[in-house]
């Protein structure tokens, strides 16, 4: 799964050169992938980009008309509402966003919304007036306040785009041009994963932070997979404060199952999953020979700790990168950004291995 | 060491009413007190409270007079330019900034400099014009196009603040006000417990980050220090990259040293140390017996290694907490911000520790 269809094709404001939404009619493709050709044109087929050639010709169409932009004296800030920039999985998005807007004369103006919609929505309400360039949330959910806010904003011509989350069923032109991946499937292709390692009795460890809907989402996937699977699952929530302690104490519920011991679980996050592998050496636990684990991140830590973590690594960078490409872009076109369905990683390593072991 | 002397005392905006500085006069103590009196009013001896209480009803000072300021239309955004958003040591200093601005009507927008001068200077160009409530800094560092819009910004009437530093050399009337630590002193302290352990060959491991000048000063510190005491001391600059890679890498150097071997290393940050201490376990290296390992930062993961990382805890989030304070009164007063001096704690766990080891 690499690109989605288009559902967000309405004109945001008139003028008269040609766009890079000409430019996909003529040749007959999507924006996606006539944007692609403009910024990495070893990504297209020689054929498609042949196409792309002769339409850029026919229209006389001209890339990246930001500059035209910037000289309107519109407001150079890129607005990004994020639940925790502390936390390192939102980090490397950012990190990577600035550097997508880096040379474009756009600058990265971040909210920290601490997991609170509510928060989201003050600091909505705080940007109104500023006109920010563009306007990027984290994830799908918001008050009915904000959702107004955005929709205004967007109605107004200013690029809105949904980070960290793109849902398949997402097709309401109502809704936000969404640039993350499907956490429901990542959830089940975990739980795939650990039953086709031969796992039959599963946990799934979800963060105690109640708005981290993500997480839960994953979470979602994990039960139904395995359920549907034939494997039993349990769910469990993490105690909320420091992430490596609330992994700790986990242990004792995950060993607690008399009947069909649990043998793998799965976490909402790495951290997480690094406390149960610590307090498992701790008290002398096997992993994976007794419990294999299953993290959600790729943390750095994750791969220093022996034995090394098992992790999900989601496109954390190239969230930032598509996003600021998709607003950059929407903003140079006039037209609303792009959707991009992006995909997660499962790197394997010591502790779902089946090779070691007891 | 809990506050320091004022610098900076021009008032920004004549209005007639009484403000902070008035109180401070009238009651013979230092605007620090005074805002001490009102917020934490059992901090303050009670002599002094009786004199601060007398002097309130004097000048019929009424705390807190942001209302009146938010009234105006200025911008409701506090500027935060940090080095890198996504590093932990940060992140508290954000969410305690963050929570300092609950509920005042102020929302924070958070930049990241990526550790360069020459962004910051054009986020700082970025925001001309928007008028944020309060520009926040991080560090002294500063090039003399950003010094010079942080000047006007200043004598325009917004409050500028440089946080994670308090230079006590810093008494320049040209100078912004400061809230943070001495990072000089800090490594001179870690250098002095170390010697006082009994250690006489020590290594500074020193941030790979070239513009990671605090981290710098701390080693300057250190090796000062250490120098003082009659140590030996050895100077090391991590690779650049995964932090807990530069500091595995870092073990061999230390470990080279045939003639007086090192017995204790500081580092610049608590990953490069767990890198050491994962890298010494793996290789049989004995911590502490063989290394004593001091980190600075008090990372979560420090606490959770086996031997624990001794570690220096700076005022992360009593920094945060302190700024949005001094931003808040000092808009609310017409006055230039506070400076304050924190301290940090040396938090001494297994790693240091003499009675394990051999």
């Amino acid at each position: 799964m690499s690109s989605t269809p288009e559902f967000s094709r309405r004109p945001r404001r008139g003028h008269g050169r040609p766009t890079l939404h000409d430019v996909a009619e003529a040749a007959g493709v999507t924006r996606i992938t006539v944007s692609r050709y403009i910024r990495q044109p070893e990504r297209v087929a020689e054929a498609t980009a042949a196409k792309i050639r002769e339409a850029i010709e026919r229209t006389g169409y001209v890339p990246n008309q930001l500059a035209g932009h910037l000289a309107s004296g519109a407001s150079r800030l890129v607005a990004a509402l994020i639940p925790n920039v502390g936390h390192s999985i939102f980090a490397e998005t950012i990190q990577s966003l600035t550097e997508g807007l880096h040379g474009s004369g756009f600058e990265l103006l971040l909210l920290s919304t601490g997991y609170s919609l509510e928060r989201e929505e003050a600091q909505l309400r705080a940007l109104t007036g500023w006109a920010p360039g563009a306007i990027v949330v984290t994830g799908r959910q918001h008050t009915p306040g904000a959702l107004r806010m955005l929709r205004e904003a967007r109605d107004a011509g200013t690029p809105v785009v949904e980070i960290w989350d793109h849902h398949s069923q997402n097709t309401d032109p109502e809704d936000f041009a969404q640039i993350g991946f499907d956490h429901f499937q990542t959830g089940r292709q975990m739980a795939a994963r650990l039953v086709e390692l031969g796992h039959r009795s599963l946990a799934y460890v979800d963060s105690g932070v109640t708005e981290d809907f993500r997480a839960h989402e994953r979470g979602d996937g994990f039960e139904a997979e395995a359920r549907a699977l034939g494997a039993k699952v349990k769910r469990l929530r993490a105690n909320i404060g420091d992430a490596f302690d609330a992994g700790r104490e986990v242990l004792p519920s995950l060993l607690a199952e008399a009947k069909s011991p649990i043998t793998a679980a799965a976490y909402a996050n790495d951290y997480l999953a690094c406390g149960t592998l610590m307090e498992a050496h701790a008290q002398g636990i096997e992993v994976p020979g007794r419990l294999a684990l299953l993290g959600f991140g790729d943390f750095p830590i994750g791969r220093q700790l022996d034995p090394s973590l098992s992790t999900v690594r989601p496109p954390t960078a190239e969230i930032g990168r598509v996003t600021a490409r998709a607003v950059l872009e929407s903003i140079a076109e006039g037209q609303e950004p792009l959707s991009e369905a992006l995909s997660c990683t499962l790197i394997e390593r010591m502790s779902t291995s089946t090779k070691t072991g007891r």
